[in-house]
This record gives structure tokens, sequence and C-alpha cells, in this order.
């Protein structure tokens, strides 16, 4: 019986100590994706180009189709590949004429990045909507003019059958639009982890190792930049010319200060390689580097271990999306181009 | 009275056309995929390598992983792809580098592909198994060696797992059973059509028009070589040097005898461009100068159109396919090399 009580007061003492773990990550900035839908609509809406299932359905069929691209090779998914953990896996991207990326950029992860304040690494579109204009007329990415999507989308009965579903019967089918479509699809790709879950109020949603890991990561201070529902996202006040490993491999300048997007957390161990310029493999590597040039601070071998517990933890769980059947082209669409 | 006998007549009189009309089809050697699950599987399956859902699915897990190309950017699924009627709406197929196929070959659907009794458009292999390992080589496909492709797998735990989970505790993988599990997935790619339906008794799965279609398919000699489950799918009498429209763009030589694989006519209209050289756009055209230089016979403008009623009618049923979430990469798994 004494036996007993002694495991319950243990049991509540551990409860309690889980709360004020999940206590300190707020207060360290850290927020859950919601566990209510209402609430998670609130959060990744846009009033402006609100969700619907329709333009969400319409938008994963864009988003799948290589025919937005000049070649008619490359998709939306080949460098966001939704299999990949939403990115390509690769250290710069390559595109159009398989050319790298100029300013050797790694693919970003599309997944939670509605969670974002800043687009691109040099953050220079705060909304999905603009940024889904920017890849496909990237000479080096998708390599298209808007009037070449245009004519794609419009040349397709069917796409412009769901467009009039999904805007109405006068829609006026615009380059524009079809990104603001592409982004609604791109507002639904959110991936609720087990931090979410332990920070939603279950205790039990995280092991002892991870709850140590997350200790750590916030006794380190890596929630000075990897904080809010993303865990980054935002601009980051730090400059990038010259640093050791995080140094640019290509042209890039950051914004107009020299500032560099600070990527998600979610989804990180499926996402490598690391930084904008694609340059460290290993997570518990890139974990270091941070320490040592962003804090100033080192981080011992146990402790990126540890860190890196935790952010397996950040791992989501993805919807299950079926492939689209793509409209057929017809006579009026646009012949791919791979030159 | 008189008149609902004489409608009744006729109804009946009509159902015996129709009937008449799937005998046709059948006598010309025309074949449905068995709508019995159990026939399909005779049909589909291979003993030496029996179909299993766990098989299948790690299969489709590796069909749709870049890594398994040199640059980690080429899956299968980017030139057979599943979205776009199994194949990529390119003229000759690009690969690792961008480089075009250098024979000038238009990428082949992969539905319905187990049907086919010849594999590459010199038919050079009987197997989707032997066909699998070409692509994964081939330099201007997904450039990998062998090693590569034992070492990308066999570094990922969870892939290692699958292979135990599929073919038991004790499996020796090599390049050769990741190439067939691949095609164990693709062997599950069947999509059964209205004109199976109409072949398997149902007569109103065929509208007027398409059943006047499927009669000008027969009549015209088609049937000659697009026949079987595939309409096609076998090595054509066929020589294909000196043929305006259809003679070689590349340095492609058929078969030691010159000739070129049939392709298949399901979903024909979602796979143009046309023929092996991917030179004809609009499936008039392809249907007209078949006509012309293969059966030496004049399509008029008016049967083209009718025989393209029918060729809708083979349309399939794609089933739904949820993209996988791919296993993660580990320190041992080789980078990808874009060069």
């Amino acid at each position: 019986m004494h036996t007993k009580i002694l495991l319950t007061l243990a049991l509540a003492a551990s409860s309690v100590l889980a709360s004020d773990l999940a206590m300190d990550a707020k207060n360290a900035g850290l927020k859950p994706i919601p566990s209510s839908t209402s609430e998670l609509l609130k959060l990744i809406d846009n009033p402006k180009n609100p969700i619907t299932p329709k333009k969400a359905e319409l938008g994963k069929k864009l988003y799948f189709d290589p025919r937005l691209s000049k070649s008619g090779f490359i998709s939306c998914n080949s460098c966001h590949n939704l299999s990949e953990g939403g990115d390509d896996g690769i250290s710069a991207a390559i595109g159009h004429r398989w050319t790298a990326n100029p300013h050797h950029l790694n693919s970003p992860t599309v997944y939670n990045s509605v969670f974002f304040s800043s687009q691109f690494w040099d953050g220079r579109d705060p909304h999905l909507e603009a940024q889904a204009q920017g890849p496909i007329q990237a000479a080096p990415e998708m390599a298209a003019t808007p009037d070449h999507v245009l004519s794609v989308v419009t040349s397709i009965p069917q796409y412009v059958d769901e467009f009039k579903g999904a805007y109405g019967d006068d829609v006026k089918i615009t380059f524009e639009k079809v990104a603001d479509t592409i982004a609604t699809f791109e507002r639904t790709l959110v991936t609720p982890s087990a931090f979410d879950d332990f920070l939603n109020g279950n205790d039990n949603a995280l092991n002892k190792t991870q709850k140590d890991g997350l200790k750590t990561f916030i006794d380190k201070g890596c929630t000075t930049c990897h904080n809010g529902v993303a865990l980054g996202g935002e601009m980051n006040a730090f400059n990038i010319t010259g640093i050791y490993k995080f140094q640019n491999v290509g042209d890039f300048k950051g914004d107009k200060n020299g500032m560099v997007k600070v990527p998600t957390l979610r989804n990180i161990t499926q996402t490598a390689p690391y930084f904008h310029n694609g340059q460290i493999w290993e997570l518990k590597d890139a974990i270091k580097e941070m320490g040592r040039i962003q804090l100033g601070t080192d981080i011992s071998d146990k402790e990126a271990a540890s860190i890196e517990e935790f952010l397996k933890a950040l791992e989501g769980r993805k919807q299950d999306i079926v492939i689209p059947q793509l409209p057929v082209s017809t006579s009026k669409t646009p012949r791919p181009n791979i030159n």
C-alpha cells in the first residue's frame, strides 16, 4: 500500500513536471498546431483566398501538373516532393534544363509552410499565394511564362470547369488565380506531430528522451529563432556572410539586411541536407553548427543527440494524398519545350 | 400494343446486335480485362515473382523514390507518371542531366504494361521484372549503377525491414530483387474500362457512337496489330525504316528484324504524343497515319473520328494511389550526384 501511494505521488509529480515543461515550451515561444479544426482553420486560412474543398482539390491537380512548366517535365512536386518530407533531398535545387539554383539554394519543405511569416530564403513574400508565382516562372526552376501557364489551363476544358466550380461561373482565370489555387492546396499541408499532442495537453505524447531533448532545446536557446507554430519561418537577425559552413555557396545575398529565413524544424529529420546552402547532411552536425555560429555556444555531442531526439518528435502525421488524375491536353494546349 | 411489341423486338434485336459486336471483337482477337479478381490475378501474376500486398506496397515506395537514381531527382514516376496516363507527355523522354533519349524514343505508359508480351520499343524483354532494371541504369534516364541502388536500399533500415516483411527474414536484397519488387507494383496497375465492361457482357457499357467506332476499328483491320488484352504490346511485323512520320528520329533500329513494338491503346487518349518517336500529337492523325502506312488503306476523317470515339472507351478506371511516405536516408545512404 505504501508503495502504491509512492507510485501515485511519483506519477502525479511526473505529470506536473511534464506540464511545467509544456509551459516552459510555450513561454519560450513554441506553439502547437491546434487540435481543433476550427482553431486550425483560423490559422491556415487566408481571408483574401479562403480555403474550400474544390479549390484545394483543383490546387492539388495543378501542384502535380508538370505541364505548368515550360518543359512539361517539372511540377511543384518535383522539388517540393510530398513523398520526401516536402522537399527534394538535394543540396541545391535543380530545374529546367538541369540547371542548379544559381544562388545554390536548397529547396525548402512545403509542409507547414502556411505557418511561415516569410516565404523564400530571403523572405521576400509573406504569403504562399505570392510564393507560388515564383518557382513557376524562375528560369532554373519551371521556366514558364504566365502566358504559358494560362494557355495550358484555359486550353483544358476540365480545368476551366473546375475553376468555375471553385470560383463561380464568372471566374476570370489568370496566372495569379492559378497560383492562388495552388497556394490553397499548400495551406492544407499541415502535419501535426507528437510534439503538438504534448503541447495540446497529452503529457504522455513525448517520451522521457524527447522531453529531455525539448528541455535541452529550450535551455540552449534554440527557441530564440526556432519558435512559433512552425518552429521557424521568420527572418533571422543574423548576417550570413563569411561564416564557415553556413556561408553562401552561390551569390545569395539574403534580404536587404543580409538576413536569411529561419527554416522550420517540423519534419526536419526528413529534409536533409540542411541550411539555405544545403551544405550539412547530418542533423547532429547542423545542431552543433547552429549553436556555434548562431548562439555562440558549444553544443556537446550529448546535447546535440538529445536535441535530435526532440526533433524526431516533430515528424508529423502526413495526410493520405491520392495522386490526382490530370485532365487531358487538347490541340490548343502548348506543347512541352525542353529547350 | 402493336407498337409495344415492335419496340420489344427492336430492343431485343439491338441487344443481339450488341452481343454480335462483342463476339466480332473477340473473334478479331480483342480480350477484356477480366471482371473476376481471380481471373485477373491469373493474368497479371508472375509465378516466379508472385504478387503479395507487402511486395506491391514496397514496390510502390521504390517506384516513387528518386534516390534510386544517381541524381536523387528522378524516379520511375518521373517518366511513367501515374497522374498523366502513365507516361510523361513529352516527345522523347528526358532523364539524367536533362538528356533526351538518344534514340528519340517516347516513354510508353506503365498502365496495363503487365499485359504486354514484349517490353521496350524493341521488345527485348518479355517481363516487367527485366524491364524495370533498364531505365534505372540507362545513362539518359536514372543513370544509377546496381551498386548505387543496392547501397541506397540497404542503407535505410525501414527498406530492409520491408524487404524482410515481403520476402522473409533471410531475404538477400539484390538489385534484381529491387527491380522485381517494382515490377510487382507495376503488375497491379491495370485500368478496366467501359470496353471491358462491354466485352464482359454489359451491352450498355458502350454507347452507340462507341459501338460504331469499335465496328470501324475492326472493319479497318486495326485489330491485326492492336489485339489481346492490351490491344497491343506485341512485336509488329512492320519495318520502321524510311516511312514518313513514323520513321526514326534518332538511331533506333527496332528489334533484330527492324520491328517496333505495337503500343497499347488503353488510355491512348491520355498518352500523346504518339508512336515510338513521339512525332504525332493528335490521335486522329495517328489513326490515319497508321491506316496509311500499316494497313495500306485510307482512313477517312469520319472513320478516324469514329475510331477515336471507340478509343475513348479504353480510358480506364485508375486505382486511388496514395502517395507513399518514403523512409528517411541515413549517413550511409549515397548522396545524390547531379553530375
